[in-house]
């Protein structure tokens, strides 16, 4: 089943009220179309939104770390205890080194959370898919919040990384960033081998979320 | 009144259901000893308590970015929605760029929130309280966590902390970080002149947190 | 004297080579002018360009770690040895965390390199100057290779970083950086009562650096 | 041929002359054992080690930036202007971003420079050999400096390193770090598969740095 996650990031239009407001239009497309869709609001409203929808809630980010000392990180069990069921890891916005990385996907499998490492090249999609996260996402940085989807500007990219994924790790998932908006730009990534998409803007700033919504889930199968 | 803030970090005893366990007692605390008392949990933790409890709810961090496209970073949007009053800036565990804490300093006093600025020594207390927080908290690194009190070990970096921030900056509060458990430690840093204190495993890990509180406010105006 | 530091950062026509020569017509352009001017190249060149010319070399960034298990930092000392007699701290390109803009001083003051804190705003101005440092350089960030001068666009924010440190640290100097090209921005500059400046890619990058040096110099003192 | 990387980190003991003069110790012991040696000191002694050994001499760090405003990078360019031959690249001691690692491998190759990736586990040894540098030095943090050879404590870590690396980018050599000291200790990495050692404190500290790498390329072959 396609999968389709939502990056809230911190747009005024996703914080508090508003961000659970869009969850639940999320939940509303889920239902209605049969799909898959995550939403990624911001830590602070995970508990909130987790409570009151019933599609999975992701975390925009996870530090590798357990209990402890490490004062204003970001815990998978705090995340875990606030109703996430999984968490991005490395968005471009939120850069980690390759130890975190690898130490935060290790923190959410001992949680029980899923993992996303979003990536920028094919190189570094290999990289985070050597150390078996449940997703890779490959978001050129040059396309996000470009309005120009990556699946159909740079279908190269998102080809060579389904391929060197399979190579290196046939469980992980691919998921295409960067630019998608519409049912084409979707319908395009399905179409290059990835097993959904990853978005924010095109949707979070758009002036009828819903209808934009709408219009992106006309090109999932 | 003497104000005393309560670090969660990261530990098992004080996060999800665990964390809200302590609030409450903190807020008991509070009521009977007519002390100030904050609570400092995880930023995921931070609407449940703050939902449950009347005593202001601190961030552990806060990243001075606004709305926007900032994926994974904690905006102070985003924890006064959560109900927090207030959130530490660049503890030991989660050093900022100086510029970022310039930055999450504006952030907090633009969203209505108190800031606590962390410092290391006495060169640093005075560059912290040059930018105008609400607070800066002095914490010898060498003493976190090491249940040497620095308002008796060091008795004269707080001291001089205390001087060098009346003469840059009257404004801004003193507290006396790291080391600190006991009611005497809580009256020496008083003593020495410091609005409060700023304190974690002394409490959190005692066997009896209630009794590890009862002790410390012992010491308290 | 004024101060003028020409930052190399890491252009084609100031490394290696490049970076010897540019060195040796700012030795020139010091002694017929009779002005102090700091020439800043990457750290692999230093020791070559301070073997060669006899006016001040400054590295562009330097760890506040002394000698010990710090692979891969830049240390004072190894900049000492190397020739070098000051180094930037936290460039714009180059930000430091509080704590480490404060070791980088200590490291520096104990090595005996002068140094220059770099900062963004008079909140930053006033916090980099309160660690006393020999100077500090204001640069908003929006300026800096704009080509406009900080000093005539946005007199008011070096006008007042002048008094903020006046009443500070009256012993550290200031540097004006941000845009700086023409003699004409170095006389702003200095009538704001600056000691010198801070520039870049507006000589670097001149089709005849020589003269653009020279245009620039004319408007010192 | 046996490959010996020494790790100069930024000890009294390898700074400036004394750092010369260490490096002209494994030249001679290059030579007299017919050994491949790389000395890796800091960067502002690169270009006069590099003018006075005819050995490899790599940097403990590069950014992987080019030309342009990067003030206090190290750049792939400057480095080769300086004489260096290749790089150390995400020492634990200088951990970087998993983006900035596959730039700074990029960066290497770019300028003709070799590259060594350090790794900290099995994952992410996985995870830089799939971004193809020339080598992988898995270093497991616990065992650095401790004089306890992970060759010999760990040799499962390693002899799983190589397997990995083989299975993944046949191309890419497996060194081995952490705690090598002695001859036996380089054997035993030899006979696990790997290419060769990084070391540091168990010869930089020896009361006889010559003594020590003559005892540990009894070792070699």
């Amino acid at each position: 089943m396609t999968l389709i996650v939502l990056n809230f990031k911190t747009y005024r239009e996703s914080t508090g009220p508003e961000g659970l407001a869009l969850a639940r239009i999320c939940q509303e497309m889920a239902r209605e179309h049969s799909l898959e869709m995550v939403v990624v609001p911001q830590v602070a409203d995970i508990s909130t939104i987790a409570a009151s929808v019933s599609i999975p809630v992701f975390s925009q980010h996870v530090d590798g770390v357990g209990y402890g000392g490490f004062t204003g990180h970001i815990t998978a069990a705090s995340l875990k205890a606030a109703g996430a069921s999984g968490s991005l890891i490395n968005h471009s916005e939120r850069r980690l080194r390759l130890a975190e990385i690898e130490a935060s996907i290790a923190a959410c499998r001992q949680a029980g959370l899923k993992s996303i490492v979003c990536t920028n090249n094919v190189a570094t999609t290999r990289a985070a898919a050597a150390m078996g996260p449940d997703y890779v996402a490959i978001e050129p940085p040059e396309l996000i919040g470009s309005g120009i989807p990556v699946s159909k500007s740079d279908p190269e990219i998102v080809d060579r990384s389904v391929q060197a994924v399979k190579k290196i790790a046939p469980d992980v998932g691919v998921l295409c960033g960067a630019g998608i908006t519409h049912g084409e730009d979707l319908k395009a990534a399905l179409d290059l081998g990835s097993q959904g998409v990853l978005l924010a803007s095109g949707i979070i700033k758009a002036k009828d979320q819903r209808k934009a919504l709408e219009d992106l889930v006309a090109g999932a199968r």
